[in-house]
């Protein structure tokens, strides 16, 4: 055998050889940001959307073990040594738990998630994946969002090489018109559109939720269109009873939505355990029919093989604990948003109702408030605003896309206590106004232009920040 | 608005809009096995690839929890509320026991894993997506297998669109002039091959293994052709010490090779944990060099974005307990599967030794064994085993991609009981043989033939059995 080329010291890779996905700064945003928090761990931060911690305690994941376990015992069963198997051992792909997850849809959501329907998945990311790669056959396909939208789902469209179009979004969500309007022009240049991503409730990053009549008119839309929903509930629990609006899933008559659940922030994080609902029908597969769920998990065997049997046990310990009602398992977790959520709306008030060109939406739950301001909000401000002022947020230009531009932040309102919301306001008044009296005469962001880092004055603003009133 | 498309009653999707993937036959293998299996839940299993769980206690779950939130508070000083963060919340994307990894790779691999190369992983399959999404830039792109391969890296690489280029692969693994001989003719017709896929040890589906002047062999390939390896070792751990050779990754000293490891044969497949080690510069980014560990760890972010700490903690209470030695955890184990093997092997001998056309391998670990029959083993014939015969393995058409033939079948040892091995073969040895005389002579397969179910007798041979002698 020849060897024919010369010896090379270590293996080096060109980034441009990489796929696509790794090149777009969207793939960026959450090492960026994370960055930024790891480098300022003492600044108050309205940045992180993790689930309130303070009632966390590491004895709950062997009290939900046990618990799952003696659900085993009882209600299903099981000996010892089958028990022992179904933790240890590999299992169904489409998980240990869906019939727990069903039955916890019907006592929240009032959705009956058909038999072999449901499909659990690492987190709700891995469900996305699974959706957006299933759906993208060739270089045609394209999925509908809104704009701006929540970088999970633009992050499992790039790795699925599946161009998201954008849908102007406002003040109650998707709009409606907007969509029909982009669905068709879509088809008209050839695209094939293969769903629109929606979340009715309390969307990430703007908070908003959809009113019962936009829900119905979404419906007939995806009905009439024959456009497949994609409607992610990662909030909805947030709700508080007395106003909370049907999902989509529980109005869909004609099997339209595919509906995506998580327990990230209702459940526990750490498990990574998501799911998704797929009844739809899929024809002339080369075993016979099957429902979209059986496609999923298929290449879910091929992707992640299943979801761990230890985690989807500690969710299972967790729903059986509160009779597999995630609003009753979170009842105290709710009321702390919303109490947050309120601190934050009147903090805001007090402290910027004067201020002219800052604005923010009203959110009724979840854990997102849009702020506008009258400049460029970039990473580079965030990076002052931690170092200088100790409090972090989110530029929402990251909810946009690769090189948008935006005037707007997200606060997160999940992790927070009452004394470090107020002195979190407190920096973040004293950074806008700052920056505000910067604008308005000497140099840009105030100190921050010394190091360079900092936005210049005139940049131009970017997306109309619609979520915002 | 208009509304123009007629009314349709339910949501359907045609298979051949969806991702080609799902039309492999190699993505329904696992399913039709499992179905198979669960039709004859008495038959006698030589075709699960599950390790022994003859020493499974759920008990273990709890015990490794708490080692390793012990080991949080003593040697990394967290508090109780930093612990349960740990367990509960998002975590880094590298995951938590990275460290643990790389000390468990020096204490049984000599391996030297640098800082940052670490990525856990969701099961080993999770590593091998992202490492075929990554390096899939564009159509040209291709990464080198033996056939038969791992139906794993089947899955992975038809995910990310990425072709597998079959290279032969005999007695002792791949075959490394053929290795050469379709690096060059694939680089001829303009194919850009990233990767050749390998498993050094035990290789499933064959049971073999590399030695040692192989492995130096092919490490000088990879530094001559500019070749990345992906070296996968999930069952390396059950060499008996004596006979082991060093890993490609303890060998590599150009950063070749990428290395996979899986804590589903070791540790406890219910976990979901498995890693890559992938230290290999990636130069122009877009945030400047860095390892490609990074960029699989940014895919990874928007695929699954963290494995579940709470089952990478099961994991890291293993390696705690054990002095982080894979080896010395399975030390049990190991003598159970090198009883299981040798028992087959001799019970092989004692069955065939003079049964004209079987032949089979005699691989010196891991869980698998390779038997030639002088027939087409097909889906059928398992299904007719089952039925008729009560014993359970793999057709090794599974591993040599869609539409192969092949006149061989795969043993599995690694779940069943001495007793349990010597019933299965008898089994086996009465399938085989009935099977035979009725090619000889009358019906095919026997009382099988009457149900249509059977194997023609005349069916063509598919590829030769090189794996087996």
């Amino acid at each position: 055998m020849e060897i024919m080329q010369p010896e090379i010291a270590a293996a080096e890779l060109n980034s441009a050889t990489l796929h696509a996905s790794l090149a777009d700064a969207s793939m960026e945003s959450m090492n960026l940001l994370n960055r930024i928090a790891d480098t300022y761990p003492e600044a108050i931060s309205f940045a992180a959307g993790r689930p309130y911690e303070g009632f966390y305690d590491a004895a709950q994941v062997h009290q939900y073990l046990q618990v799952f376990c003696d659900h085993l015992g009882t209600e299903r069963k099981m000996t010892e040594a089958e028990i022992a198997r179904t933790l240890f051992q590999y299992g169904e792909t489409k998980g240990i738990i869906a019939g727990l997850i069903a039955r916890s849809l019907a006592v929240d959501e009032g959705i009956e998630a058909v038999d072999g329907s449901v499909v659990v998945t690492v987190g709700c990311q891995e469900a996305m994946f699974l959706l957006l790669r299933a759906l993208r056959a060739d270089s045609r396909d394209a999925v509908l969002a809104p704009r701006p939208t929540y970088v999970g789902l633009t992050g499992a469209a790039l790795l699925a090489d599946m161009p998201v179009l954008p849908v102007h979004s406002g003040e109650h969500g998707i709009d409606l018109d907007d969509l029909v309007a982009q669905l068709r022009s879509a088809r008209a240049a050839g695209r094939r559109v293969r769903a629109c991503y929606v979340t009715p409730d309390f969307a990430n990053p703007v908070g908003s939720s959809m009113d019962l009549a936009d829900r119905h008119r979404l419906l007939e839309i995806a009905e009439r269109e024959n456009l497949l929903l994609l409607e992610d509930n990662a909030y909805g629990v947030f709700h508080t009873s007395a106003e909370r609006p049907p999902t989509l899933k529980s109005l869909d008559r004609g099997r339209r939505v595919v509906y995506l659940g998580s327990f990230a922030k209702t459940g526990v994080p750490g498990a990574r355990v998501g799911y998704v609902v797929a009844d739809q029908r899929v024809t002339g597969g080369p075993n016979g029919d099957g429902l979209l769920a059986d496609e999923l998990s298929k290449i879910k065997s091929m992707l992640t093989v299943n979801t761990s049997p230890i985690a989807q046990a500690v969710i299972g310990g967790k729903l059986l604990s509160h009779g597999c009602s995630m609003v009753e398992a979170n009842r105290r977790e709710t009321a702390v948003y919303r109490r947050n959520l309120n601190q934050v709306l009147a903090g805001l008030a007090r402290r910027f109702a004067d201020c002219p060109g800052i604005t923010w939406n009203e959110p009724t739950g979840g854990f997102f408030v849009v702020l506008s301001v009258p400049f460029v909000v970039t990473d580079d401000f965030l990076e002052y605003a931690a170092r200088k002022y100790g409090v972090l947020f989110t530029p929402m230009h990251h909810f946009y896309g690769a090189s948008a531009q935006c005037r707007q932040l997200r606060l997160s309102i999940s992790t927070l206590t009452p004394e470090r919301i107020d002195k979190g306001l407190d920096r973040l008044a004293a950074l806008l106004t700052g920056r505000l009296r910067a604008n308005g005469g000497a140099a840009a962001s105030g100190e921050g232009a010394a190091d360079g880092s900092a936005t210049p004055p005139g940049a131009p603003a970017g997306p109309s920040p619609d979520g915002a009133r």
